[in-house]
C-alpha cells in the first residue's frame, strides 16, 4: 500500500518530524519570497538608520535582495525542503554571498514577525487584485445588462414563478451585490494594512526599532503597535478576509445556480455557447454546463477554508502557536479560488446569452396575477380584498 | 434597547455569573429527568448491594424515584432555574422528603458521570426512535414506489435529462440510502452503549462500585471502563451521532430538492397536494412548496450542530471542561430536527402524486441516445465509435 | 418515548406542515414587534404621500401602531402560534380595530420586504449595542491596564517561556483587538444599513412607492435599489454579522484561554475572586472557573452559526426561498451570546486580580535568553553568532 | 502582479474553460491508476463473460492493464493536464497499444460509474492502513502504559487539580477510544464496500451486465444496485469516511493538547526528547514542540473537509453534479493527513518520557479530597456532610 511505503522505509525519528513539521511550507513559501524580500530590505534601511548596520551594509544587503525579487520573477528562486521556509532560503543566499553581513539581517526581528509582515503584504497584494477582478465582473456584468437588459422573464420565488423580471434587474442585482463585496474586501484590506515588523517574537525587542519607517517603507497605513496583538491577529486576520473572498464566492455561486437551472431547456431563458459545455463520456446527447456547476461548488471550498482558519486558532492561549502555521494555504488557496473565479465568471457573462423567445413563453399569465390585483387596488379595493378576487382563480390549479 | 434593558438593572456579579453558567441548562434538563431517575435507581441499588446503602433505605429511595419519574411523565415535575441543573433538582426532593438518606445517593459519584448516564439513557433511547422513524419513511417510500413505480420519467445528470429512468428507482434509491443510514445510526448506538456510571468526576472512586451491575440493570451492553476516556467521550460521541443525523437529513434534503425542482409546473412529474403548499402575502397565484424549502434546510442546522461540537471540544486538555455543557442542545435539538423531518418526509411520500403524463412529456428523444449508441455496439461497432456516430445528431443544439 | 408521542397523535396533515413551517418563528418573531411597527410607519405615512391612503387614515394607522409599539414595551404584546409570524399578528390587530383601513396597510408591500425591513432595522440596533458593550469592553480593559499594567511577567511562545511581557502589553492588545472588531461591526452596520422597503416580493411592485422617503423615515442611509438584490442579501447579510461577532467571541475565547492558563496555581499569574468561581458536587477542594470555560466555549456557537448560514444559503437560486427563514435564530441568538459575553468579560475584567508575586517568580532566567544575546549584538556581534553564543547555556536543558 | 500574469496572457475562452473544470485532477487522479486499472480488469473479464468482448480480447486487454499497473509502481505512468483524468489517460494507452480493441473497454460503463469504482477501491484500502495505523498507535501507547503506567499523577478538571490519576489510566483512556474509532472506520468500510460498477451514468445500462461478478472479482462484499443511490452516495461516503477520520485526528489533538501543557517545565510531567522540539529564530533558549501544536492543528483540517463536503453535495438534485468532483482532493488529504498523524503519534508514543519526580510533586494535598471525605463517608457520614466538612479547608484558597 503506497502509505505504507511512504512510512516504512525506517526514517530515523528526527527527519520524520522534520518532514511532518515542515509539510509543504516550502512550497507555499514560494509565493511569499518577493515579499520577504521587500520587508529585509525595509527592515535593512530601518537597521541602517538607527545605527546597528552601515551605509555600505545596507546598500549591499539592499542589492542582494533586489536581486533575489528578480531572480524570483524569472522563476529561478526556489525554497529546498531541507531549508524548511522562504525566511530561512534568503538568509542563506544571503550569507552564502555576503558573509557574516548575511547574518545581522536578522537583528531585531524574529521569524514570527517576519512572516507576518511578508503575509500582509502578500494578502494586500491579493486583495487589490481580487478588487480589480471584482471591478471587471461588474463590468461585464453592466454589457451583458446593456445588450439583454430590457427582456423580460419571469422572476421565482420559493423556486415557483412568481412576477415579471427582467434581465437588467438580474444582472444589476449581481452588480450591487458585488459592489457590497467590494466594500467587504476594502474592510478587510484596511485591517490587514499595518505593519508588524519590530514586534519580533510576539514580546517586542530589546532594540529601539524605529517601526514608523519600516511600515512607510513597506506602504503599510500605521504601525500595528502592540507585540501580543500581532501575534493574535495571525488567523484572525485571515478570517476576515476569508469571510470577504466568501462573499465573493457566494454571488458567483447564486449566479451559477441560476444559470445551471434557467439554461436547462425546460426553460432555456438563458444560453451557454457550446465551447462552455462538455460531454459524457457515455450519453452522446450531453452538453453540461460542468464549468457552472464547479464555480457553484467552489463557494464551499473557500467556506470551509474559513471554518478552518476560525476553528484552529481557537482555545490557544496568546503568544506564537505553530497551529497558526496551516493558515498559509487556505488563504493562498482561497485567493486563487476567487481569484480565477471572477475571472471566469467575467468570462461567462462576456459570452452568455439570453434566448428572447424562451423569456417570453416562460411569461405565462399567472406571472401578471399580482399586478391585476394592483388594478383593482387602485379602483379602491383594499388590498387583502383584491388579493382574495385575484386568487379565486389560481383556486385548484397546480 | 432590549438588550440594555436586560443587563443594567445592576445585578450584583455573582449574579451574573450564575445566571451565564447557568444559561438554558435548567430548561434542557427537563429532557433528562427520566433518565437521570433510572440511573439513580440502579446507582442506589448497587450501593445496597456493595453494602453502603441499606436495603430498606435502598426501597425508600427507588420508591420516590419512581414517583419522580411518574410526576415528570404527568408534567408536573418542574427544575427552577436556581436549582441549576436536573440532578441538583432531583437531589433536593429526595432530600426534601427522605432526609438524610436523600444525601447518600451522591455517594461513590459524581456530576460528571451522573449526566454522562442520563444523556447516554437519553441518547439511547432517541437514536432507537430515529431508527423507527426511517424504517416507517423506508415504508412510506415502498407505498410510494409500489402505487407510482412503473412510470417512467427523464433522469438527469448534471441539471441536464440524460437518460430514462422511474419513479422506483427514484423511490428505491432513498430507500437503499435509508437503510444505509440506519446502520450509522446503529453504529452510534453501539458507541453510546457503554455504561459511564461509576467514573466519578473523570478519575475512578475510591469506593469499590459494582460497575458491571449498574450497566445491566440500566440496560447498557458493557461498562465504559476507563474514567478519562468517559470524559472524552462527552461530545465525541455526540459528535458520532449527530454525524449520524445528518446524514437522514442529507437524505431529506436531497429528496427534497428533487421535489422542489420536478414539482415546478415546467416540468410536473411530481404533484404536492395543494394542502402541503402555502401561499404568498402579495401574489395570489402563489402555491409555495415551503415545507419542502424547511426539509431542505434543517440538513445545514444539524450539520452546522456537528460542527460546533466538533469544534468547541477541540485543543482542549483531557478531563471535564464546562465548555462541554454546550453539546447538550445541539444534541437535543439534532434529534428533534431529525425526528421531525423524518416524520413528515414520511407524510410527504404517502401524499405525494405523480403526474404520469408529464413525464411522459419529458421523455423526449434525446434521453433513448445511449441506448441508440448500444444498438449500434450490439451490430458490432465499438463503443466509442457508436458514440460518435449517434452525437452527430445533437450536434449545434441547445 | 416523548418524541412518538407527540407525533403519534393522528394530526390531519395541515397541522403537520403548518406546524413544521411555522416552528418556532412566532416566538423569535416576538423580537421584531418595535420595528416591524416602526417599519409599517413609515410605510403608512409614504402611501399617504403618494395618495394611496388618506392622511386621516395615515394617522390612525400609526397611531395605532404605536400603541402597539407601547403594548409590546410592556410586554402585553403576543404573537399567537396560529397567526404565524409578526406580521400576521399585527395586521390582525390592525383590522380588528381599524377594520377595512387595516388591510389596507399591506398595499404595496410583501411578506418579504416587511421582514427584512424589521430585521434590518433590529439588526442596525443590536450591532449599535454591541458597539457599546465593547466600548466598555475597551474600558474595562484599560482600567485594568491602569492598575496593574506595569507589573512583568513571562511571555509566551508555543506554550513555553519565551520572552518578558507585561500586563500591560496583555491588556492592550485586547484593546487594539476590539477596536479593529469595533470597525468590524461598523462594516457590518453600513452593510445593513440600505433600505429594502418597496422591493415588495423581489422584483418590485407595479405602484410608484417613494422608496426614498421611507427609507429617511426609518433612518437608512440608503435605498437598496434592486429587488433581487434585496432579497439575495438575505442570508448574505447576516453572515457578515455573524462574521464580525464571531471577531469579538474570538478575543473573548483567547482571553478566556489565557485566564484559565494563567490562574491555575502552578502559574498563578492571575487570580479570579472565589465568588466568580463555582465547586465541585464530589471534589471539596475545588474552584472551577465555569464561567471562562462558558465564555471560550460561546464562540464557537457564533461560528456555527456563521457556517450554519452560509451553508443552507447556498446553491439556491435569486428570488426569496423559505430556506433563509432559518437564519432567524442564528442571526438573534448570535447577538445575545456577543451581548452577554462581552457584557460578562468586561465585568470580568473589573475583578480580576494580578498576583504580582506569582508574576516575579515566573520571570526566570531564561526569559532574558533574547536580551543577552542582543548584549553581544550591541557590543558588535552579528545577530545569528551572539544567538549560538547563548543557546549554548541551554543546551541539553528541558 | 502574479495573479494577474497568469490570466491576463489572452487564453482563449475554451482553455480557460478547460484549465478550470480539469484543475489539478488529472495530478489527484494519479492516486487512482491501479484501483481503475483493477477495475477495468473486473469490467473486462465480465465483458467476456456475457459475450461482448471475445476471450482474446480479454486477454490482451488484462495483460495491458496489468502492465499499466506495474508502470504506475515504477513511477513510470503519468497523466497529461490535456488527457483531464485518469480514466482517459488509461483508455488513450489501450487504445494506441491494442487498436480498436481499447475503445471496447467502456462499453456498458460510464466515467461516473468508473471513478466511483476506482474511488472505492482505493478508500478500502486508505481505511485498511488507517487501521493498522490505529493498531499501530495502540500498542504504542500499551507500551507506554507499561512502562510508566504505575506512576501517579495528578487528575485535572476545568484545568485545575481534582483527584489522583495515573500513567496508566491515561494512557488506556487513549487506547480504548483508538479502539472505538478503529469501530468507526470499520463502519465507514463497510458502508463503501458495495461496488458501484454497472450503474454507467446513474441510470443503468441497458446492456445485461453480470454485476455480482464484477462485484466480487473486485474484492466488494456486494453490490450497489440502486444506480441513483450509487451517484447519491458519492460525497456522501465521504462525509462517513471524513467523520471516522476525524474522530482518529480527535484523539490526537487532545493528547497533544495534554502533553503541550504538561510538558511545559512548570508541569514537567511528560518529557519530550529534544530531537522532537525546534528552535526560535530569535530565542536561544527555546525549545518548542512543534509538531505536538501540528498534530493538534491538523484535526481542524480534518474536520473543515467533513463540513466543505456535507456542504457543497446539498441542495443539489440527483443525478451526477460535476460539484462533486470537489470531493476528490478533501478525501485524499484527509487520509494522508490521517496516516501521517497516527504514524506520528505512534513515534512520540515510543519517545515520550514521563517525569516521575514532577508527577509527585504535583500531587499536592488537595488531590486527595475527594479521598479524605470518603474516609468520613466510610465511617458512615453522608457523602454531603462529609463533602461540606472537607470544603472547609479550602475555604478562601485559591
Amino acid at each position: 500500500m503506497a502509505i505504507k511505503k511512504l512510512w516504512d522505509k525506517g526514517y530515523s525519528l528526527d527527519e520524520e518530524v522534520e518532514e511532518f513539521t515542515v509539510g509543504d511550507d516550502y512550497l507555499l513559501d514560494m509565493k511569499l519570497v518577493k515579499y520577504d524580500c521587500l520587508a529585509s530590505i525595509a527592515h535593512a534601511k530601518m537597521l541602517g538608520r538607527i545605527g546597528i548596520l552601515k551605509k555600505d551594509e545596507v546598500d549591499r544587503l539592499v542589492k542582494e535582495l533586489n536581486r533575489i525579487i528578480k531572480l524570483w520573477e524569472d522563476g529561478k528562486f526556489n525554497i529546498s525542503k531541507h531549508e524548511e521556509d522562504v525566511h530561512t532560503a534568503i538568509e542563506n543566499m544571503l550569507t552564502d554571498r555576503l558573509g557574516q553581513l548575511g547574518k545581522k539581517i536578522h537583528t531585531g526581528r524574529s521569524r514570527n514577525d517576519q512572516v507576518l509582515t511578508a503575509l500582509r503584504l502578500y494578502q494586500k497584494e491579493n486583495l487589490k487584485s481580487c478588487m480589480y477582478l471584482a471591478e471587471q465582473y461588474i463590468e461585464s456584468a453592466g454589457n451583458f445588462s446593456t445588450t439583454y437588459g430590457k427582456i423580460e422573464l419571469p422572476g421565482y420565488t420559493h423556486t415557483r414563478k412568481a412576477m415579471p423580471s427582467s434581465i437588467k434587474m438580474w444582472a444589476e442585482a449581481f452588480i450591487d451585490s458585488m459592489n457590497d463585496n467590494v466594500s467587504l474586501l476594502e474592510s478587510a484590506y484596511l485591517l490587514v494594512d499595518q505593519s508588524p515588523l519590530g514586534t519580533a517574537a510576539g514580546y517586542g525587542s530589546p532594540l529601539k526599532l524605529n517601526r514608523e519607517y519600516t511600515a512607510e517603507e513597506m506602504g503599510f497605513a500605521k504601525v500595528q503597535e502592540n507585540p501580543i496583538y500581532a501575534q493574535m491577529s495571525r488567523g484572525k486576520f485571515e478570517a476576515t478576509i476569508l469571510h470577504s473572498l466568501s462573499q465573493v464566492m457566494f454571488d458567483i455561486n447564486k449566479m451559477a445556480t441560476d444559470l445551471i437551472l434557467f439554461s436547462m431547456p425546460e426553460f432555456g431563458y438563458f444560453e451557454l455557447p457550446d465551447k462552455f459545455t462538455t460531454g459524457s463520456s457515455i450519453m452522446p446527447n450531453k452538453k453540461n454546463p460542468d464549468v457552472l456547476e464547479l464555480l457553484r461548488a467552489k463557494y464551499h471550498v473557500v467556506v470551509s477554508y474559513e471554518m478552518q482558519i476560525k476553528s484552529l486558532s481557537s482555545n490557544l492561549p496568546t503568544g506564537y502557536n505553530r497551529d497558526i502555521q496551516l493558515t498559509k494555504w487556505p488563504v493562498m488557496d482561497g485567493f486563487e479560488i476567487t481569484q480565477r473565479s471572477l475571472k471566469l465568471a467575467s468570462h461567462l457573462l462576456d459570452n452568455l446569452k439570453v434566448n428572447k423567445a424562451n423569456c417570453k413563453k416562460g411569461l405565462t399569465g399567472d406571472v401578471y396575477a399580482t399586478h391585476l390585483a394592483y388594478e383593482l387596488v387602485k379602483k379602491g379595493m383594499p388590498f387583502r380584498d383584491a388579493y382574495k378576487e385575484i386568487a379565486k382563480k389560481y383556486m385548484g390549479k397546480g
